[in-house]
This record gives structure tokens, C-alpha cells and sequence, in this order.
């Protein structure tokens, strides 16, 4: 019913998450009505993106230089690691604008049940970056499943004889949240990691 | 923050209709993880699209040929065109299944207010159409304001003389809507478009 190369189109937009059969025909017109300028070099876009973005050597981030610029940044604590499952945590984080440390992506979790132990993610690195440092503090932003808390708890035990202090990302209400409303688990991890306001 | 082609892809994107910057993100990202392959071929696509998709140059659809397959196909009514503002309603009037003559895309609607008169829109050639079809039916499928009751009253003054059978879509009560909540227009339209079901 589409004309074939709008068909096309409309196919890689659904490849996109969240983009069904309705929405991927929107933006596969709307594609069209860009200018011939725009298209050429929204599709030269894709394709450098795709061929110029590779990984830091040092952290693990999506980066078009050999060493991203969150680890080239002298002004940042180098000695503060955030440890990431995956490279989209950090532009998040970074949106916060309140963390001056580094990065350092895993890409994966330990998951015995997926067959995907310590060796697979990128956790030498991580150690090696570590040992590397005087008395470094890391701070866990894993997410709480039991792959997050595996790999949480692995790296606690493979660090346990270096000075290095560790932390994790507290559990909690979310901002805005309805206590009513909460599932059991983070309403119990809330109680948990409970703070103190006053003695 | 991000690097320089990831920024520009995710600008892309939302020059697209309904993509926020937190969504062209998310697509940006999942863009990079499609294979090198599949990058390559939706950055040629979209080139394509462009490139090779025109107009039809009886009806005025969106085509990769001279004429769209709906004008060439036989099998369908040509005494019969629906008449609208814009191509994207003929893939949904396709969708329904249920209408099997030709289309009209005018390109627009006539609206003083902003200066486009009859000739601005595809109109002439409409008329030279019906002008060579025996008895045929327009069925005037635009949507019901000011500009669109201007186009259909010029398209009904301008072929009073000639054997032709005008209709237009009609108005009313959306199906799953709930009454309470239309607004008045829509409940206007619907009593005065009222159908007779018994006598």
C-alpha cells in the first residue's frame, strides 16, 4: 500500500524502541517533508554516528576521541568512580550536574542465570583503574535486581583487601511518588536505608 | 555533553513531529545499536525516500511512479474520487478497506486568511477530471472548518453546471467516545447530521 521506499522507512523507524506501526508512519512522512538539504544530511548523520562513536579506553563511555572527555577533564575527581551498567546512565547522571567524579561502564552485569560471569563485563579495568589510585572511593549505581546486587557484591569481595571505600546509590521513595502507591519492595528498601534527620 | 554526531542525530530526530529531547535520545541511542549494516541501509533509505518519491500525476498521491497504483489499478471505480486536503488520508481511507474508488489530494484548502485562494491549491485539475468522466460522484472527505467548508462551498459552486454528484464525509460522534465529554460542535454536527433509523 506504501510506496516502497516509504515502506522501507516506516520499517526502520519501528526497529526504534517505542515507535509503533502509527508513530513510525509519522515520522517516516515527516522525514519526507524535511528539506532536500536536511534529508542528505540526517541520512549522513546515521551513517558517521554509527563509524565515528566508539568507546573511551579508560571508562568505557561512547566517545568520537580515544579518551572520552569526562576522563580527560582535569578539573573532575579522578579519584571518585561511578560504576555504571551501561554508557546511557552517564548522560543522565550528568544531567544532575552535581557529580564532578568519573565513569566507568561495565556494559553488563554479572547474570549466572545468563551465563555472564565476572570475565565478561568490563570489570578488570575497573580493577586495574582501581589499583592504579590512592585510597579511591567507588560508588556503585547499579540497579537493585539480582544481576545489580551479583555484581555488587562481587566487586566488594575482589576489592576487600585494597583501600578503597565503597558506596551505592541509596534505594528509596521516588520524588513525586504516592507512598500509597509504591510496590512492597522499595517501600521496605526505603525503611532500610532510612536517614536519620534528627538525634 | 554528547559527542558531536550522537548531538546532531539526536537533533534529527526532533525535527521530527511528537519526539521530545528525552525520546530523540532514546532513538539516537537505539539508532547506534542497529547493526552496521542496518545503519548504512536506513541512512540510504532515507536518502531514497526523498529522492525517489513524487507526486502522482493524476491524482496527486505520493508515488515512486508517474502514475500511483491506485489511479493505474482498473479494478477500482474512477467515476468516483474522494476529494482531500492531504495525501497521509489516503493510507488511512486505505485502511479502512472499504472504499474502492480514486483520490483527489488538493494540497491544501482554500482560506482567505491566509491568502490561498483557489488557484493556490491542486484544484484546476480536479475539475478538468470530473470534466471528462461521465455522471461521477466527489465525495469531499476535508475536515470540518472554516477553511475546510470554504473549499468544499467553492467546489460545489464551481461544479454546479456540470453532471456531478457531490457528498461529503459525514459529521459526528466519534465511535468509543463518550457523549458527556464531546464538545458542542461535535454534538451540533451530530444532531443536525442525525440519521433516520425507523419511521
Amino acid at each position: 500500500m506504501y510506496p516502497l521506499d516509504l515502506e522501507k522507512l516506516i520499517g526502520y523507524y519501528q526497529k526504534l524502541p517505542g515507535i509503533g506501526e502509527k508513530s513510525a508512519e509519522r515520522l517516516a512522512i515527516a522525514t519526507l517533508e524535511l528539506s532536500e538539504d536536511e534529508v542528505l544530511d540526517f541520512s549522513e548523520t546515521i551513517k558517521n554516528a554509527k563509524k565515528n562513536l566508539t568507546r573511551c579506553t579508560i571508562c568505557g563511555h561512547l566517545t568520537d576521541q580515544e579518551i572520552c572527555p569526562i576522563c580527560q577533564d582535569e578539573s573532575r575527581n579522578h579519584n571518585i568512580i561511578c560504576v555504571i551498567e551501561d554508557y546511557k546512565s552517564i548522560f543522565s547522571l550528568e544531567k544532575t550536574g552535581t557529580f564532578h567524579g568519573t565513569y566507568h561502564v561495565l556494559n553488563g552485569l554479572i547474570s549466572p542465570m545468563d551465563d555472564i560471569g565476572p570475565e565478561d563485563i568490563n570489570l578488570s579495568s575497573l580493577i586495574s583503574r582501581v589499583s592504579k589510585l590512592n585510597n579511591p572511593e567507588l560508588i556503585l549505581a547499579l540497579k537493585p535486581t539480582v544481576e545489580g546486587e551479583a555484581t555488587t557484591l562481587y566487586i566488594k569481595k575482589i576489592l576487600e583487601d585494597q583501600k578503597v571505600t565503597i558506596s551505592r546509590l541509596s534505594y528509596g521513595i521516588p520524588i513525586g511518588a504516592e507512598i500509597d502507591y509504591l510496590d512492597n519492595v522499595t517501600l521496605e528498601k526505603a525503611l532500610e536505608d532510612r536517614k536519620k534527620i534528627s538525634e
